[in-house]
């Protein structure tokens, strides 16, 4: 029987730099895959359906909430947003190990569902390089910077209920202890339960 | 500030081969150290005092248990052994991952003093490749093999109270998956309450 695979949570404010380190992680590790969100939010140019999201009709989403088929949905700007939950479960039964990049409030919901799941904050080295890299894009106002400032330490408040802090000081050593965290996680007691009986049964 | 080094605490029955895997381990990472114990054995052909063991009298022994000197100690064949507390504090405080290879029962002395210890079971594949192994020493009778075997058994009732399994089926392999477990324990966020409260102040 194939062992079943981890389900990852990754969360962390704009700018620490997850979606980089997901997808290095995903192109050195192929048994490591990204969950696809659903929304109901509209494509952008270049946005595929199945890729970067499931584009759905609010009225699919809403039923597809009242069947428990999310493994966690939010209401963000009057769109709709959620991990569908069977995908994920096939996966995860393959033996593959699944990311979800999700905001703290879904990781919570995640949390209740999949107490086993692996918590991962993702943070950039200081809050300087914080600011530095949200003000590096260019593309953003001062104002804009300072409020995801602040969002990035209201996110902080709730960091305590993640298992790991992983610092994107550089992408590859990123990558390397994230590498790391699947590895030691897949040897941790309490996911070697089979194991210890069948050595008590002998 | 420095940050403090992992306690490392690795058990595992005779012939998983754990001597082997932490040595492995010192010759790749200097940061890692491993704790010299002592004991009121004498010394056999070739032991160096203060590299195998620190060898020490009765008497010494009692004074220094009494002091609440050793970290854990115990007492098999009339001999004392114990992991002296004060070395494996320095090496902390410098910073450095000091491994105590010890018995489960010292382990679990280990845990109720130092909770944030990481606690390593080495286990070799299966209980056929154990019985081969203690076998193939070639020194041994079919009947201390299986003694020791049962001792294993044994010993394997108390793997729950450890974090981790390690499976030494090759050296290498074995010794980076154990430098796994030390890279993403130091990313744990019990571990990170310092840098937390920095971000909290922030």
């Amino acid at each position: 029987m194939k062992n079943k695979g981890l389900l990852l949570v990754v969360s962390g404010p704009s700018g620490a730099g997850k979606g980089t380190v997901c997808k290095a992680l995903m192109e050195k590790y192929p048994e490591v895959c990204m969950s696809v969100s659903a929304t109901t939010r509209k494509p952008r140019p270049g946005e595929v359906d199945g890729v970067n999201y499931y584009f759905l009709e609010e009225e699919k989403f809403r039923s597809m909430i009242e069947n428990h088929e999310f493994i966690e949905w939010a209401c963000f700007c009057q769109n709709y947003y959620g991990t569908p939950r069977k995908r994920v479960e096939d996966l995860l039964a393959e033996g593959k190990d699944v990311i979800l990049e999700i905001e703290v409030q879904g990781a919570i919901q995640v949390k209740s569902k999949f107490p086993e799941a692996v918590f991962i904050f993702v943070m950039p080295p200081s809050l300087e390089e914080l600011r530095n890299r949200l003000s590096g894009r260019g593309t953003e106002s001062a104002e804009v910077v300072e409020e995801r400032l602040q969002t990035a330490l209201w996110e902080c408040t709730n960091i305590e209920k993640y298992n790991y802090i992983l610092i994107n000081d550089d992408v590859n050593d990123a990558t390397d202890r994230f590498a790391a965290i699947i590895e030691a996680e897949k040897m941790r007691i309490e996911r070697n339960g089979q194991w210890i009986q069948d050595i008590r049964k002998a």
